[in-house]
C-alpha cells in the first residue's frame, strides 16, 4: 500500500499503480501470471469525472487485456472486491488474482471537505437521511449515544479507542496520523457530532492498497503466503431506521458468523484484528459484532488496554482508519495488507506477539455492508 | 424488465424493483430462496447523489441481509454483474442469484442532456480525452470513421442498422422507440459526429432489468430454465490511442472468444444476438468482432437484411439501445431479458423462428470493457 494521507493531484490509476506494481513486486508474479484485477473506488466519479478505472488501471500496470472491473459498496468497496476475486479462484476461473483499491478524498480531488462529506452522504438513504442532513458523522454518533444510553459506554472510553489507535500509528510508517495524543486531546478539539470531537473521527486521506490472491495450489509456491480461510458477507437495512438495533451492526454479525463457520474458528481464535474505526465508537461496536467482546464491554476493554499492542487481542494494530487513514476504496484491503504483514512478522514495531489468526471488518454506509475475512499464517 | 424511456422521478430502488419483483415472480422464487443480489448502475452517484445502491435495493424488495453490491463498469456495468454471479455460482458459494441493473439518464435525474454527456464521458480519459472534448458520440465516430476508410463502409450501411433496430423495436412493447424510420429519417436529422446523425445515436432512458440465475441442479425445477453456456470478459485500452486497432475492438474478440470456448460452440452456432449498438456504426463492428461476419462485411450484411427479422442471423430483434433504449446500468442484463425470451419463444410480434443459440455483446467505455455471453435454450 501507498502512504497514507495526502497525494496530490496525481491520477487514479498511477496512484493505484504505486501499491499494485510493489504488490506484484513482493508476490513475485509479473504481469502475464495475472488473470485478472479487481478495482475500488468511490468518490472519483463525483469529484473528478472518473469512472470505468478497471481498463484504466489494467492499462497502467500493463495489464490491457485481463477481464477487470470496478465494485463501488461506499466503505467496504475493497473488501468486496476481495470477495469477488475469492469466489472466481474457488470456481477455478481464475489462478492469480490482483485486488486492490484506489480513492483521493482531500480537497486535491477538486472537493472541499463539505462537498466530500456530502459525496460521502450518498451511501446514505437519498430520500429519508440525506434531505434532513443526515452526514455520517452524524449516522454513528446516533448509533454510538445509543450504546451509551444501552451499556453505559462513556466519552472516555471513545477517546481511549482514539489513544490508542494514535499510538499504534505512530508505530506505521505509512499511517495518515503518526502522532500520539491523550484524552485530553480529543476533548478539547471540537464537537463535531455529539459524542464525537474531532479526534473520534478518521480523517479524509489519499491512498491505494493491492493484494495478489492466488489459488491454494499456486500458493504452495510461494515464500510466505497467507490464507483467507473465511470471508463473509451481509447487507442490513437502509435507511437506518430499517435496522431493528441501531447498536448491533446485524450485517457484521452475520458476516461474522458466515466466516467463522468457513475458516471452522471461533471468536476465541481470533489474535488481532482490524476494524472498521471510522468513528471511535464504531470500533466499540465493531469489536463486539464480531465476538471479541459481550455486548456492552468493547469500551471498557479499550480503556483498560485489552485491545492495544500487548492487550489480549490488539484492535487496529496498524492505527486503524482513525490513524492510518481511510481512503474509502482502498481501505478494506489496506486491512488486510496490515493482516498479511502482521501474519509474515514483519509489522515492525507494530508487530503482534507471534499471530496465527487475524480478522478484518470492513464495513460500507450505515453498517449495512459488511465483509468480515478471517486470515491466518501457514504452518 | 420495465418500459425503457422516462420514468419520472422514482427512486432508484423502487424502479429496479418494478424489474426485480417481476422477475422473481417468473422464476417462482421468493425472497427466501434469493442467496445474494447483484447490482448495476452507473451514474446516480453523480447525478443523484446516491450510492450504495445495493443494500438500498436489497431492503426495498424484501432482501435486507443478504450479500449485496454494486458494480460499475460503464456501460458493460450489468453484464459484469452477470459474470460475477455466474462465478459465484460456479464456485457453490450461491444457488440462486438476483442480478440486474437501473438507471436513469433523462432530465429528470437532474441533470441536462449536456451534463450526463459529460458524465458518460467519465468513462474516457480523464487525462488524455475529456480535456480536449472526445465525448462518446466522438469515440464511437473516430472509430467508424476509421472502418469506412478500411472497408468501404458507407453512411448508408448505418443507416440501414437504424432503420432494422427501428422496425424490431416497433414489434417490442417495451422499448423506447416504437416508430419505423427510413433511410432519409436518419439523414435528414442534425449531424452530431460525423458520420453519425441523431439517429445514429441510442437515446437517453430510464429503466431496470433483472434475471434470476439458478445453479445448474437447481435450474432442472423450473419450468423454462434458460442457460448461460458461456461468459467472456476481456478489457481494452484506454486512452483510445493505446488500442493497436480502432476497428478490431480486441476486447470483444477476445471476450466472445472465451465464451465461445466455454459453450464448445463457434459463431456459425449462433441463431440471433443483442450487441451493443449504442452507435450504428458500433453494432457493424460487434457484428464482426463477434465473429458473425469477415472484417468488413458487417455493413453490407445490415443492408442486405441479413441481420434482420427473418434473415439469416437477426441481429438486435429487441430493437437493441438505438431503438429498445440505454438506461446503461440495466442494459446488460436486459440483453439477457431478451435472450430469455426468444430461446423460450415468448417473444411475440419479433419473435426469431426457433432459436436455439443467442449471443449478447455488452461493451463499456471506449470499448475497453466487453462481456460476450453465450445462452442457450434447454433440449
Amino acid at each position: 500500500m501507498t502512504t497514507f494521507g495526502s497525494h496530490g493531484a496525481v491520477a487514479l490509476h498511477e496512484l493505484f499503480a504505486q501499491a499494485a506494481l510493489p504488490a506484484l513486486d513482493d508476490a513475485g508474479v509479473s504481469q502475464a501470471d495475472v488473470d485478472a484485477l479487481y478495482l475500488g473506488n468511490t468518490s472519483a466519479a463525483v469529484s473528478e469525472n472518473d469512472t470505468h478505472l478497471g481498463p484504466k488501471a489494467a492499462a497502467q500496470i500493463g495489464l490491457t487485456g485481463v477481464p477487470t472491473q470496478r465494485f463501488e459498496d461506499a466503505c467496504a468497496t475493497s473488501a468486496m472486491a476481495t470477495k469477488h476475486a475469492v469466489h472466481a479462484i474457488e470456481a477455478g476461473i481464475h489462478d492469480v488474482v490482483l485486488v486492490g483499491g484506489v480513492e483521493r478524498c482531500t480537497p486535491q480531488s477538486g472537493l472541499s471537505t463539505p462537498e466530500m462529506t456530502k459525496v460521502f452522504a450518498s451511501a446514505a438513504s437519498r430520500q429519508y437521511e440525506q434531505p434532513v442532513g443526515l452526514t455520517f458523522p452524524g449516522v454513528f454518533a446516533l448509533m454510538t449515544k445509543r450504546h451509551m444510553h444501552e451499556y453505559g459506554t462513556t466519552k472516555e472510553h471513545l477517546a481511549d479507542v482514539a489513544v490508542k489507535n494514535h499510538y499504534h500509528g505512530s508505530l506505521n510508517p505509512r499511517a495518515q496520523h503518526g502522532e500520539e495524543i491523550t484524552r485530553e486531546t480529543v476533548f478539547e478539539g471540537p464537537l463535531i457530532a455529539d459524542p464525537f470531537h474531532l479526534y473520534d473521527c478518521c480523517p479524509f486521506s489519499d491512498g491505494a492498497s493491492a493484494i495478489v490472491l492466488v489459488s491454494d495450489e499456486y500458493a504452495d509456491s510461494f515464500d510466505q503466503p497467507v490464507d483467507i480461510n473465511g470471508i463473509g458477507h451481509a447487507s442490513g437495512g437502509v435507511p437506518l431506521a430499517e435496522q431493528a438495533s441501531v447498536t448491533m451492526t446485524q450485517a457484521a454479525r452475520d458476516a461474522a458468523g458466515q466466516a467463522y463457520d468457513q475458516a471452522d474458528l471461533t471468536a476465541e481464535d481470533v489474535d488481532f484484528c482490524e476494524v472498521h474505526d471510522c468513528f471511535t465508537g464504531a470500533e466499540i461496536l465493531a469489536t463486539e459484532a464480531v465476538g471479541l467482546f459481550e455486548d456492552g464491554d468493547g469500551g471498557p476493554a479499550a480503556s483498560e488496554g485489552r485491545t492495544r499492542l500487548g492487550g489480549e487481542v490488539p484492535v487496529n494494530p496498524s492505527g486503524g482508519l482513525k490513524a492510518k487513514g481511510h481512503p474509502i476504496g482502498a481501505t478494506g484491503t489496506a486491512q488486510l495488507v496490515e493482516l498479511t504483514d502482521q501474519l509474515r512478522g514483519e509489522a515492525g514495531d507494530r508487530q503482534v506477539d507471534s499471530p496465527s489468526v487475524g480478522l478484518a471488518h470492513n464495513l460500507g454506509g450505515e453498517a449495512a455492508t459488511t465483509v468480515v475475512t478471517l486470515m491466518e499464517a501457514r504452518a
